[in-house]
């Protein structure tokens, strides 16, 4: 096999040497986009001091408002609540109780109101009670069919077109790509592989408790009403290291629920790359960060310069938003 | 990037045709590498009803007593001995109180006696209070120097020379092979990519609580003596299922903590493996099913016709046990 690898290893320095700089097309000529494309060229690159074996490539990816859009709501709220919409005939006593009565209503300031607690119900309902299968395909049927409430797109066309490139442009490079969410993992897995080429397995984010079910020569494992580990703030670099087992070389965010994402990715030895998306571009999509119900970012701002984090603007860097 | 892939794709096709026997050279001819070796083909085939995209191809092992030795004790347990050893000169008060004094004395059969809650302790104390980078430095020291008791060489030197060549040959053909097991994710990590080509990420196992630390411009991920995750029984379905997020093609196991790992792989529609490889071979390894302590095979075993798993038996089917 010596030499095809020979030959993929020249064709692929032809293809660094020609199209790096097309391979994040939607991103303007800028200091990002510049510090991504160094970072990847000097671990990558075999004379280089801050050269990283492929396999310790590893490079981790929030996804709500760093992968995909979060607005209005994260989109997986927005399931929720065109579930319970789709359940509703079943289940009259949800007329006259809260959350229900705002998520039917498609409410989502009253739902708000009713806090964790009502959220959590709304979620335990919809994601719950059924097993993993059928729950895939709930929500495979949902992003088949659901429309983003003011984009007016699917879902899965809310995806970055830049931060795909990014993507791309990182695997082609020999860094495996993992995304480290707050989200459902066994939700965000529905998509991960068509949208981002990010197969079931390198997604680590929130569960629910399980149990592994058998019958009638049939196996199953079904969802139980009940957290099991929230993949958020301190959560990612727990999950991180319980899950991958390495520390990332490079980490991509855009709340404070990333802050110890960050931390741990580039409070290490060796080349480290730690990026924001900071969403400063209300015209094309939206313009939130410190003040913000979703997608909070703050301290994580403040301690971006002392940290070498680089910070995404969105209105500044990307050339396009969505993809085509 | 096409014209490469086309010729890596005629360069596996003739070296599939040439070479797929020898991949399991340890193996001797019959009926279990035959199987192993006409399942492969069949789900690699584009022409063949079988055929399993590659993404899919996963193909799950147990380590204990699959991938490795387990007798006369699990390889974990003997390094929580040989800590309890190295640490017992700080620790005067462990001389009179067990499970300690048995540890000390190198007395299995006295911590056996100690039940769960002794080894428990024993497990907690030595793997627990350190962060998660002193701990794998500790388990890494130790296998670097620490020595088989009856085959006398490194426990790294214990692996089935069979089973590695299985690994190879699956991954050859375009399988992702994962460990799936009972001993802690965080041991198993230490040695997997080096004696199994098995990197970090590819492990699922057993966990303990961990926190995430700051402090003074470090971060570090500080183990707690509390049980987070059993990986062993219906622990392995669920676990695959969390880490993985696919049924997998092929599962390889040894024991009844095997059984649901073999249930959820091959009772699902598709071409599935499930393999157990039976201890039969008292004079070049050890013998041992139903009735043993470590490594009990029981319910598995009177499965395995009817469920179709392959019974891999050592002294008939295995050329030579460890590498050389």
């Amino acid at each position: 096999m010596k030499p095809s690898f020979t030959l993929i290893s020249l064709l692929c320095c032809f293809c660094t040497l020609g199209c790096s700089s097309d391979r994040l097309a939607s991103w303007n000529d800028g200091a990002s986009k510049q510090a991504i494309v160094d970072f990847v060229d000097r671990t990558t690159s075999t004379a280089s001091p801050d050269f990283v074996p492929q396999p310790e490539r590893i490079a981790v990816f929030d996804n709500d408002g760093t992968l995909w859009a979060e607005q209005p709501a994260y989109f997986q709220l927005l399931f929720a609540v065109d579930r319970v919409k789709a359940l509703a005939p079943n289940h009259p006593e949800w007329n006259q109780r809260e959350p229900f009565t705002s998520a039917i209503a498609g409410d989502l300031e009253g739902l708000a109101k009713s806090g964790h607690k009502g959220v959590g119900e709304l979620l335990m309902v919809t994601h719950a009670g059924m097993s993993t299968d059928e729950f895939a395909q709930i929500a495979r049927d949902w992003l088949r069919t659901a429309k983003h409430p003011t984009l007016n797109r699917p879902y899965t066309r809310c995806a970055y077109q830049p931060m795909l490139e990014v993507l791309e442009y990182l695997r082609s490079s020999g860094y495996k790509t993992f995304i480290v969410t707050g989200g459902g993992v066994e939700f965000v897995r529905v998509f991960a592989e068509e949208i981002y080429g990010i197969p079931p397995e390198q997604v680590v984010g929130s569960s629910i408790k399980t149990t592994f079910e058998s019958a009638n020569g049939r196996t199953f494992i079904k969802r139980l009403p009940e957290i099991d580990f929230i993949d958020d703030g301190p959560g990612k670099a727990i999950g991180i290291n319980n899950r991958i087992g390495r520390r990332p070389v490079m980490a991509f965010g855009n709340s404070d629920g990333d802050l110890q994402m960050l931390q741990w990715t580039t409070a290490a030895q060796g080349p480290r790359l730690g990026v924001i998306v900071h969403h400063t571009d209300a015209k094309r999509e939206w313009a939130y960060d410190r003040s913000s119900h979703i997608g909070k970012l703050d301290t994580a701002l403040n301690d971006a310069p002392q940290q070498g984090w680089i910070v995404v603007d969105i209105a500044r860097d990307w050339r396009t938003i969505y993809p085509k």
